[in-house]
């Protein structure tokens, strides 16, 4: 389409900048990126970047559709007993993927990261530095037992909303809770199964 | 490439027969698939598909470069003490993951049930009835605890060798063995957490 001369309204600013993310991340990886960098790439001034998203962490959620922001939840999800920091922790991750647009992104994501060596570099930088880096600051825990911790929610995801497996595409978020808050718990509490 | 007229040799049927199966596979399912269908389809005798490959199983297995062939590993895993069950599940698995040329084919499948409703379907349907049903028939378990034990090993395999996440893609597999065993020996085992 050819430009027009007038100046673009809100809406295709934060769009352009959305697509310039896209770009670089795809590009650069999430650690390579700067909101300079975006805000060059689109044509605009980094203040309004700043001003759209606040953080590279939040054009990141916004421009890949990240099923949910780690800057809200990790530290929501963290806070209260630990004894019951598993069911916390799967209680959210079996709403966040109930829901089909959420889940839309978790998709694409998964798809492209299975296809392409840059893509899955994204994806592990991001949820190394806004997810992984995040829980550890909070919690201390090891690395490792987080990791199998997040690979459990995110097989539960493949096998219940990707692949559709009965009974667990059915299953209701209650029943899963309770079967899989004692693993989180395992991994992410006192390590004694 | 034209094809000359003389009788193709038995690499060439084996592949012929292949090509014919994933294109089955991928239209109708792996329930809709059969033998004859296949032979049908490749222009061959169904004998010539038994001779082969035996089981509809096994076509499927090297059609699609399933990573692991479950009609024979199955019983080789459940056999045994009950207690061990999970450290031998994940050892299994942790081995062929840890195989490029496994990896490549899990892959390609996850890639492409990721990306549209019949390959999952497919994939769907072979889990259930070759691996699932498998499992189910030799312990007796409940479906949901089985494929929350399959969500866990399938979730390491995409942290593991997709994302790459550290430190889990370089530990080894006595790490996440000790780690995990327990986890599958949960679900599969007594319960008792």
């Amino acid at each position: 389409m050819a430009r027009t001369g007038r100046r673009p309204g809100p809406t295709e600013t934060r769009g352009e900048i959305l697509a310039a993310a896209r770009r670089l991340f795809g590009d650069l990886g999430y650690d390579g990126t700067t909101i300079r960098g975006i805000a060059r790439e689109a044509g605009v001034d980094p203040a309004l970047v700043h001003h759209f998203f606040g953080t590279k962490e939040r054009v990141f959620v916004a421009a890949m559709e990240f099923p949910f922001d780690p800057e809200d939840i990790v530290p929501e999800i963290i806070e209260g007993p630990r004894a019951e920091l598993g069911e916390r922790f799967v209680r959210f991750f079996v709403r966040v993927w109930g829901d089909p647009q959420s889940r839309s992104g978790f998709l694409a994501l998964v798809r492209s990261a299975s296809s392409n060596e840059r893509a899955a570099a994204m994806l592990r930088q991001f949820v190394t530095s806004a997810l992984l880096a995040r829980v550890a600051e909070h919690t201390g825990l090891p690395r490792l037992r987080m990791e199998l911790a997040a690979a459990q929610l995110m097989g539960i995801a493949l096998m219940r909303y990707i692949l559709k497996v009965e009974p667990l595409a059915s299953a209701d978020d209650d029943e899963v809770a309770a079967l899989v808050a004692p693993v989180i718990q395992h991994y992410l509490g006192t390590g004694e199964v």
